[in-house]
């Protein structure tokens, strides 16, 4: 194992090398690396997400080095096999290939560039990916970072909660360097059932922030109108079937109505447990508004409903799915 | 046909009876009805929408009788084998089954109500068709009067623009009585694809301006998303493809994608001419609006959605099709 | 009485004549309208805000007739001397100057327009003034259906609360032909501090609606402001002497302030009670909106301040005063 | 003057350690800085504000150490008797007190922290003043690596523009330790007419974006505003007046009211030349936005305020002053 991970780790800083002249991955090195591919996988951050994430990867056969700042949080990884280490520097010392799965930008700078970080003790040629959802500019500052130590960063965030990630079923989208892609997807499959190439570091930031500044609008818009819909004398079920064979139709009428009644299996049916809370998708609004800011890019609606989310967190639906806003908007006057 | 039209006309008056006491209605007398189906229909308003509307009665047999504020708009179906007449109120002389198509509210309350409106001639148990997106509000005034005139009115405004008219296309969106129905989706199945029942008078209109209310969030939402994406490096055909394989997907981001270069056949390929204009757009969120602040419900996103139309008329874009947004929020800052 | 009463009904109803023709008033008909000054005045809308209107005319030495839709209103006027009527018919039947206070603009219609109301014994010349805060659309109908009958009306919406009625301190914003304004002027000077005549019917709805509008979005916006600002570490007295003094300066914050325990005497210090209802701010909003709606006029911040005092009168809100929107937006998340 | 400059960094230091442990300064300590108070002054920042400050410290009598990326920039002080020097280490070499003007958060970042920057060379006891405005969590930053390096870092961002600044008329809102606010405003007294204590470091920087957002909305609100009074048929002039003896009062009404011909020596009375851009304005709205995102506050108004902004500044107003927000949403449909 020993040997094979050094010579995967030299082929890793070659190809590295290659691939900034060439753009194009030598055949040869890439089945070199899928011979390897077996070697052991670092884990940084065993959270609800991570968890079931670094199980997908211990059941596909590959031993796992983990670990996190809560210590009990590395128990069931542990049971099932994975070596826990005291800190991501450790992590880096013993795996070149590195998933992190981070709440926000500050515990991925200090999981990468803090005093016990990755950057601290990565080898040359280490592919490093990043599933957290943060600002774009940050997984740029980390590219760089990495670059410097002749270490690959690739961010790759994702779409899907806490069920897909138990099933596997998460999608990837992914930024950084394309010949790199075939490596990351290797490891992104076992855990992802699509993994996405978006294009530069950053890019799979950029599509999962803007994807859900677009739900979020969605999901709003289609809680305004239904609630119109229904203070106006529409049943609630025939509005939702007129708009969905028209030009209304989206993702929140058609497979995730907010409205208890409309459709089943959904947390609107369920008092809007479960599901993608409220707090997490302001948070990406957030991220949405900053990046908009950056880019001096009007979002006048993405903004309108990043302000919508907060307020819902301050009036106590942030744990509840963000398919709450209907009840949010609904609540009668004088009641 | 004279006589067959007296008859009718009675037997609408027995039926509307009927209708009020039992709710469901006599299998022998929409038999009736429909044997005297090719009476005469009366139309008026035969703008761009109307004219082919009225065109299509005519291709199924109908014999029609029809009248417009602009003499010159008469001319096509007058060559066609319609009969011109002077104002509404002569066109309810002479069919009691009639179809409006007319601007806005003020237009409707006036060939309803008006010196010369339908309902100074009006025969009892006639059926009155309003085809116009207007306030429900004033769907249910005119309901009202025509009630007290014996005669039914529905609310039956369309989705789908000039070209869906012209091809017999059109959806219809249909308020009104239940037992009326029937009789309204025969005339209405000669000029569209699908007739659908809304509920009581008004939900037509209601159902109509819910749908354009989300169309125009989906549609700015969309354009908002596009463009930040475009700005952090992403490729736009691969961005769409992202969000319509995910929980950002809509009408507007699969169907009619705002931005130039994504889609074919779409008015964003066309220098966002044809489609459907911004203004008529603005005009429809403006009802929007104005039931919203009548029923006390909150709808934030739609009502943004008004200005920012608004704003865009205000600027050049008031005939331009509604996703010419993209456009409008794109330019660059120096530029 | 009587005879003077039936001489200022014909001088009135030449000067009105008059007034249409050189639009400036003869100074002779002025003088005699000012020696008439004493007659009859009716009053119709007898609630908070219409009792102490109704107080002052008769302390300021006017008999009075009144009446309103609900009789124990009337039971202090009529204490007070006022003689009290069945309907808005015999007001108009008796007496020749007439105010109007009431909720909203269907009211309005009725008391003037409906089977009882004013316009059915309207005497020539009488002079009609409504304080209602309605859309001026309505106000428009009602002096022209008030022309019609020979009659003037004007709109006089009032700015100022209980306190500023009971004390005589309203301010009445005036709309209608100039020329009776300073008829106006004499009754409404009883009841308010400030008369202002601000053009052709309607502009006195305008006024009071354009006032409110911008004082919703000052109202918001420095709550926004101090909520922000508080959250930054600065305190909150020390942010409002900084804005006072600064180019954010408006009467929300320099004097009503929304920030409990940054001024005394204000609804912050009183758990947001008396002042001006969330509701009824709610309402002069949507007025707003309607009429911004109809002119085409893009009104973003205020159709925002619109939807946001909205979701607070659904939130438990709707009672207390309007700078509560503090509270509403203060609320820490997590709590 | 080195002698009397070493010795005043001597009592710097010691006074800061003083200050940490009593929060206030020994009287004799002041008085000794008092003598000392004519020895170099640093400047970083030579820009349209940075330029005319500086002269202003020339005209005190305080020799000035001054630098700017842009060697040009430096003439005109230059020639009053300022030195320049290369870069801010040169200046922190130098001078013992430095002021930093720079137009945005990265350039704050380099000159403070970047391989020329202030703190390689800061002598112990320094007082560092940036009247930058940025983000005030910049500022933190900046403050705890001045006091790394034994200095003292205060945030001290202006209010005023171009012309106040030629004149010493600006107002300076500074956050940092209270005990070095009197050395502080010493030498800001010389530039500005006010210098408000605000608080603990970056509270000037959070006071200024408290102001320039309720600013931001209290400018389109007013535009709204005026444009919905012109629109139904109220005289400018006079809608002035009303809002400005009513409770829509604020600085945009009253002060630098947007609307043409309102009000005399304002942008709008010169087609929005000269001011306050709108480009600028939408930075200090971007930095509103930020902190709120990061502090979890709710800005709706303040967040839509950026957005119109940003869209103004892709649409030809960035260098117009932000009043012409009037201009923007004031087009009339169809022309």
């Amino acid at each position: 194992g020993q040997e094979e991970r050094s010579m995967a780790a030299v082929l890793r800083g070659s190809r590295y090398l290659v691939g900034r002249c060439c753009k194009h991955v030598d055949i040869a090195l890439v089945s070199t690396r899928s011979m390897a591919s077996k070697t052991q996988v670092g884990f940084v951050g065993l959270g609800n997400m991570g968890n079931p994430m670094a199980k997908n990867l211990l059941k596909h056969g590959y031993p796992v080095i983990a670990t996190d700042v809560f210590p009990e949080s590395c128990k069931e990884v542990q049971e099932l096999g994975a070596q826990i280490v005291d800190n991501p520097a450790e992590v880096a010392d013993k795996a070149d290939r590195i998933i992190t799965m981070l709440p926000s930008s500050p515990n991925v700078i200090d999981v990468y560039t803090g005093p016990n970080g990755i950057l601290k003790k990565v080898k040359k040629g280490s592919l490093l990916i990043d599933s957290s959802t943060i600002d774009p500019a940050v997984s740029k500052e980390m590219a760089a970072a990495a670059e410097k130590m002749g270490a690959v960063f690739m961010d790759a965030p994702v779409s899907g909660g806490v069920g897909a990630a138990s099933s596997g079923k998460l999608t990837f989208m992914v930024g950084g360097a394309e010949e790199e892609f075939t490596a990351a997807k290797e490891l992104l499959s076992c855990m992802g059932a699509n993994v996405v190439y978006c294009g530069q570091v950053g890019t799979g930031q950029a599509a999962k922030i803007c994807n859900n500044m677009l739900l979020a609008i969605g999901m709003i818009g289609t809680s305004e109108t239904m609630n119109l819909g229904i203070r106006l004398g529409l049943d609630p079920k025939l509005l939702a079937k007129i708009l969905n064979m028209s030009s209304g139709r989206c993702w929140s009428s058609d497979t995730y109505n907010p409205v208890p009644g409309v459709m089943e299996g959904v947390p609107s049916g369920n008092n809007y447990q479960g599901g993608f809370g409220t707090q997490l998708m302001a948070k990406d609004l957030g991220l949405a508004q900053n990046t908009a800011t950056n880019t001096k890019t009007p979002v006048p609606l993405g903004s309108l409903a990043h302000q919508i989310y907060r307020m819902m967190c301050a009036r106590g639906y942030a744990n509840k799915d963000f398919s709450s806003v209907f009840q949010f908007l609904r609540e009668e006057e004088g009641q």
